[in-house]
């Protein structure tokens, strides 16, 4: 298993969702760049659970530590040490449902590749993963913003507010769009052929938990447009290349997994029958996924701002 | 500029669309497998234009040579090189507009970029680059029919040959929906971080020139709907990992850039003025995208599947 | 910078030699192995200073935590994280020659290239980034010891303990060559062109800092051989792929450039001047070496194992 | 199996001993260069077989040839795609042992690797393979010549002539050591931990066919010293990373293993038998080595160079 992202801005991210901690190592950030705990923290406070009614009561203060790669307040070039300890590691809600796989969750596919379950709640495949990319994120944008003034903003499509209210009510779930705008990218980015600014977009949003689609400018609208029509509009990237131009994306994020409605599941012996998660989930995962796309944002544009300079 | 796809079944394409041949290194394919010139051919020749009212007339025979890799009819499990001449490399349609960037192409970005423009047609962001990917898809796909029965299926998605065939009367052009499905695609494919395999789909599907949207199972349908719902459908892979049930996508193509009627457009110097594109384009880009998309699906599959027995 | 080793068993490294505290992130670890704590130190005890009069007296404990990637016992295939607190950060000794660049030493190449110096001892130059080689290493050879029954062995070339405690009487440093026997490595590692084993070999070895030399079998004394001799030996590499015979390497070390004696030195404003590094430095760097050759070694034949049984 | 070197300026080798042709595509050479098949052929020239009584009179005009990347005479950023067409592929000297693997070759490691052997001499693990090197290099060297006025410069290290001489009257071989300097090298290349400069080129000189060690600076003299001694001494590298001096290495060769003496040999079947190999070989694999190594040491700088402008 793999859990690296990039090629010269290099993001590893460690740890299980109820395991010691979470972390990334950010190998390659360039020196010099001012940056604090007290910063990275502004956005782990927005992806944090517990905060509205729309999200999990669940516990997590979430706080960042940098234990390399800064001396006196600035990045010098070596690799970034971050880590998030966690302290909501009681796993009794899911001590009942151990043995079972969980409709619309990654346990029995990842029982199946790994020969192995971590049934205190998903493992690497849990959403908790995510902190450890939005605590390396906050490093590249803050890199693009100074460097460039690029600004990344995500948001929740819709007035879905109601909808997620009533989902919660009836024990269940509804899925949902995140829209993300790229201000200011730096010009420049990405190449023609495989590794185009909108394929290495589509890859990072299409690796958060549950997304099932991608859009950029257009997207599936334009399928229905005529050439001379299209070519009138203003677009960020052509060729894959950025112009400089604003970014637009829309990521689709299905219904949370977890429900508290009775479920029809299997078990590893292939026995089905009719299990109850219990504990707090969102009752819509992409209410705290518009920062989680910034950063992954963030990492594609860093990582292409570093190979743009290197030829 | 970065021509190669993928980490252990690695893709190496080069050639300018104007210039002597076109091609591709296979580097990492397992040894043993029989593969002949004519395989790899019946391929390309779905990919020719020319074929039928639908596609420009540009006439390219396009026949791959196996230069390496191959001996007594087998892989060796050495790199792969195969080459496509290119037969049509008068550029005389192009040199009436060669100091101008043609609308909605990558020309002006391009140029920014690299500081040159290849004013024969698009160079490396031309659609021709796609002759190397279905070649070297060829051989990936060819394996994993034989090694798990895979097959890859792409088809346009709509009753659109009407439309497209109006765009080309009026001199325009129209875009259009490409859906694919993987059937019996191996297990256990993809990781639950960054390398999901719907992440790696979109990726490779992105990286098709004139893309603007990817969706997977659902797609944005799935935003609308809630967990007690969707929980329930068959989908092709949990965690981003594959569980040997079908996987169904699709892409959306944005309308062929070039079209026939006069444009706007602007010149290196920052003039504007207005341009007609002669020689013949297809009025709908997506009509040859079909093998290119299954071709790239068993790229990113057949990647996959090297890494996951390696771990 | 990258600290990244590796491309299926990848070890990320991080820490400076007087931050908060060194680690590895091990990425691409197979699940299923048991691993502990314990037995990973055992290993760091082996490289730690202060065990004998020919190494330096700095106190370091060294106690390995694993955060993450273990569950009941067991490696779970997702990222090893490997922590060892640093306990003797002082850095007084270094405060006097803050401003110099130490003859020998990177800090002038480092300051170059960076645009800064971590004064307090090397960052990431020291010696000290080993310890988390030498953490990742382990697991490696846990590995390839269950795995294949593979053995790494190093040690001190000669008998040179008397000339060792003659230098440090001195004030002095001397060189030193370090041997390394692989017993029983795994058959058919390794690739015919670029990734020879001997290759990757010789790059992990002389990625040890002080290193200046590599041989692998014969070495420099083959090149007076003739065919009909060298034909005869037993060679564990040929073509760049094992065969499962033991392999024998030799590594050359310089000598320790931190000395007592005075020494002329450079500063940043290209002064020059005679300075005096105080502090306890082991007057031969490869006292310590033998287990980070063995270590290094590890990681490589790890990652050629997962290679190897990707096609 | 791969074929690929480098991170930024990657190079892709194909081509068999006795196939159709070999060649190279150049992933990631900057834009603007001029660079022409005479510039590059010089080169192969320098490689070419046949020139002098001290190696093998094959014959092979090795003329190559640019398919991509260059227009109008100048490197346009995209992949540079070379050829070099086999002539000489008569391989009735292989067909008499082609059941027996040569003493000292690669075949029985290749054979147990890949589970065939392409017995017309050596495939990939062939000296012929480097031909794709020294082309792919020679790019690399007029980059860095007219960038940063960089020199590469091998040779033979003695006065061996006469031994080289001897060993082909005898019918038998003889190793030998390459020396390397590397004049006005680009400074900052090459970072502190695994990418050291000289790790890098360890690799890339221990990838040559027939290596068997590798010394940078003093080398294994250098562990003879002592720190006040060596401290002195003019050194390219500190901490792995250039200061802008000259770079020296040494690279030892092991004997052409194709001798013509009869030797003792095993074959698949596990019998032993006595064979003699026909044809023509060099007596020394080393004589024409030198302008491989300095290919290999251009697309280690060259590459390093890329990634140090990039961060």
């Amino acid at each position: 298993m793999s859990s690296i992202f990039g090629k010269l801005f290099k993001v590893s991210t460690w740890g299980e969702s109820h395991g010691k901690a979470m972390g990334a190592v950010v190998d390659g950030c360039p020196s010099g760049m001012e940056i604090s705990e007290e910063y990275i923290q502004a956005f782990l406070d927005r992806r944090r659970p517990g905060q509205s009614l729309l999200t999990t009561q669940r516990k997590e203060s979430d706080v960042v530590k940098i234990l390399s790669g800064v001396f006196e307040g600035k990045t010098t070039g070596t690799p970034i040490s971050l880590i998030i300890e966690n302290e909501d590691h009681l796993s009794a809600d899911y001590e009942a449902i151990k043995d079972w796989y969980r409709p619309g969750h990654a346990d029995e596919a990842y029982d199946s590749k790994y020969g192995f379950r971590d049934y205190r709640g998903g493992g690497r495949s849990s959403a908790r993963e995510t902190v450890a990319r939005v605590a390396a994120g906050s490093i590249a944008r803050k890199f693009l913003s100074e460097k460039c003034g690029t600004r990344f903003t995500a948001w929740l499509d819709e007035g879905i507010e109601g909808e997620i209210e009533k989902a919660r009510k009836d024990g269940d779930s509804i899925g949902a769009v995140v829209c993300l705008r790229i201000e200011n990218p730096p010009k420049n980015l990405g190449e023609p052929v495989f590794d185009r600014t909108e394929a290495l977009l589509a890859m990072a949003m299409m690796s958060i938990p549950a997304t099932k689609g991608f859009e950029i400018g257009e997207g599936f609208n334009s399928a229905k447009m005529r050439g001379s029509e299209h070519n009138k509009l203003a677009v960020g990237t052509y060729g894959g290349i950025t112009n400089g131009e604003d970014i637009f994306c829309k990521i689709a994020f299905k219904p949370t997994p977890s429900i508290s409605l009775p479920q029809k599941a299997k078990n590893k012996n292939g026995e089905t029958g009719e299990i109850t998660i219990k504990g707090r989930h969102d009752p819509c995962v992409a209410v705290r996924a518009p920062v989680i796309a910034e950063s992954m944002a963030a990492l594609v544009l860093m990582d292409l701002w570093l190979q743009s300079i290197s030829g």
